[in-house]
């Protein structure tokens, strides 16, 4: 299963022999086609029922956020679209159909727009509190709107969410309303987690709050995604809960690979800076580990990182280089891939517990290979 | 009905003769004292819904949450509680009752309690976007634990207040969680609005463009409150439309007398220096209308809120009282009291047309006069 986490976009032979070549059309290739399939037709799908959304918003909500989903200019003039890969309300339709097939697919569409709003009401806000100034290749909205309009504007995508949800008559929309809002909570207890952290000194925050904040931060939505479209599928309390860990256990992986890449990445890959996250000093996955480890290395690194780097020296190469390289010797990088594949290994099982039959969990299987795979 | 918009405490002696002397223990006296125990009834009725809900968040956000609704200090030690007056859930709990009796007030406690999470989500955004730093004689949340946390607890209050609809069994839950959604983006839209004027030129705002922005940021969540007692009681659609416009038309008379205090006041009633809204040049209601009124005095307010106060100046007394007769003199003192009473007779009549029993509409009608009638 080391493939799960290669940290780039490149397949191992063995997996490609094991699943065919691309363009094979043998049943449930687990190849990233598939996916790119998958994520395409929730597009189709789900993008209506967000157009209906957030066109219903007044004036300035609808402009903001129809700018920060792509698909206006910050003049309110068309824009071509880019309003991310869609993976969240493409895990909601492939647990409604993984365990009620088409019918139960179809009836999730709102709660597959639900969930993506949520993630966009999050990341609207999280950009204001982290001073990030681009997404999507784009100017973020509060550089645009000012950090007051980007917050009403999450602020009134979340209430679309659970709108859309409220007058969704499904018998599973009130069970999803709860678990979405609780969600919610956890997304915002993660996110206060992240900036407390990044105020403390390295050695003051422990690799299991790192990884708790992870789950809460990217884990809890996946899972969710996965629990609403379970139950849309009038799954019962035990397999909603196995299709939350699989969501959970695959957002962890997706994370720690993640964080491998804003070490090691390709910057011709990742369109960032190499090491873009120690020129920061994130406290990422792979760098509390090391941390951790109680090697000289781990040392070294905790007074790397305890040290501002002098003006104008960072990205420079020889610092960030020499930090990556103690992260490495402490055991970082080994141990973020072995934790991924571990966390991928709890993904399939729990899948497996939901998900008995290989052809019908395919979709997922394609999607949480693809999240563990990309190097963007 | 002018006693509705007196902008003090005091009560005109004809209307203490019409209702009976305070104490009187006649049917429904539209009194102070039957507001109050309607609010201290709200308060034993909702505040365990409402702590239950808030004990329900992790960590971090509960801290916030605690903090901000006054039951514990910033150190997490309780507090004694000055959680503001639960005018809005009063209203949800009045509303039900008026049409529905007491089991329909019973019903709608949860209800009453999301109301309340709503309205404490928005004052937590809002006194982070407009800088305030003291709410109910305490600090606000954002100068004690940062901005970021302040947006996550209001995040993480709005994700209860639905949440609390979600798990409500009651077959009204649903339709008060899309009213309550809707309620938010208005709110949204609102404070946005009201930003957006602030950085505009005083001539280039209108007296439309400020009553538009005050019954979105007041009107809209009074009227859900009472539209949402409605639901709980089975009234049908026109009456909950009717109960929206009674709040709605009541909390604009409360925006003019408060925005009247806000230049008039007396500042050993209010807390705030005279002309407080007049030193930060705020466009409220009369002094939009003033601006509108096309009278030398309004090219007076103009010219003096179009120029910045000398450094130190400001609140001196001499340029503000200057001020406050201009708006005066320009007729919006006199148009914003006229204002509130029609306001106040239209509440009255959207009342009378859901609730034509005055035994019924008692609870609603005291409440309405209270917040008509507050000083501070």
């Amino acid at each position: 299963m080391t493939d799960f986490m290669t940290g780039t976009r490149q397949r191992a032979p063995a997996a490609r022999e094991r699943r065919g070549a691309v363009g094979d059309a043998g049943p449930a290739p687990l190849d990233g086609q598939e996916a790119a399939a998958l994520l395409e037709r929730t597009r189709a799908l789900v993008d209506p029922a967000l157009r209906a959304a957030l066109d219903s918003l007044p004036g300035a909500m609808r402009r903001i956020a129809l700018y920060h989903f792509g698909w206006e200019q910050a003049d309110g003039t068309p824009a071509a679209g880019n309003a991310g890969k869609a993976i969240r309300p493409a895990l909601v339709l492939a647990a409604a159909g993984a365990l009620g097939g088409s019918r139960a697919r179809t009836a999730a569409v709102r709660a597959a727009a639900a969930v993506e709003l949520v993630h966009n009401f999050s990341l609207l806000h999280d950009d204001v509190m982290d001073r990030d100034t681009s997404r999507r290749h784009r100017p973020t909205a509060w550089t645009v709107f000012g950090e007051a309009d980007a917050i009403l504007a999450g602020d009134a995508l979340q209430a679309l969410a659970l709108r859309l949800l409220a007058e969704d008559p499904h018998p599973a929309a009130g069970p999803a309303a709860v678990r979405l809002a609780d969600c919610v909570v956890e997304l915002c207890e993660g996110q206060h987690t992240d900036t407390a952290m990044e105020r403390r000194a390295p050695d003051e925050v422990t690799l299991d709050e790192v990884l708790a904040m992870a789950e809460a931060k990217t884990g809890a939505l996946l899972g969710c995604a996965c629990a609403l479209g379970a139950l849309y599928a009038g799954a019962d309390e035990e397999d909603v809960a196995a299709l939350d860990g699989f969501g959970r256990q695959a957002g962890l992986a997706f994370q720690l690979i993640d964080d491998v890449i804003g070490i090691w990445g390709d910057p011709r890959r990742t369109g960032k800076p190499a090491g873009a996250d120690l020129v920061v000093r994130k406290k990422s996955l792979p760098v509390a580990a090391a941390l951790a480890s109680g090697t000289p290395a781990a040392a070294e690194l905790a007074a790397l990182y305890g040290t501002p780097y002098a003006a104008g020296s960072a990205g420079d190469g020889g610092e960030i280089t020499r930090t990556a390289l103690a992260v490495e010797r402490a055991g970082g990088r080994d141990w973020a891939q072995t934790e991924a594949a571990d966390r991928m290994a709890r993904a399939m099982q729990e899948l497996a517990r939901a998900v008995p039959a290989p052809e019908a969990a395919g979709g997922l299987l394609a999607l949480a290979e693809f999240v563990t795979r990309r190097s963007t």
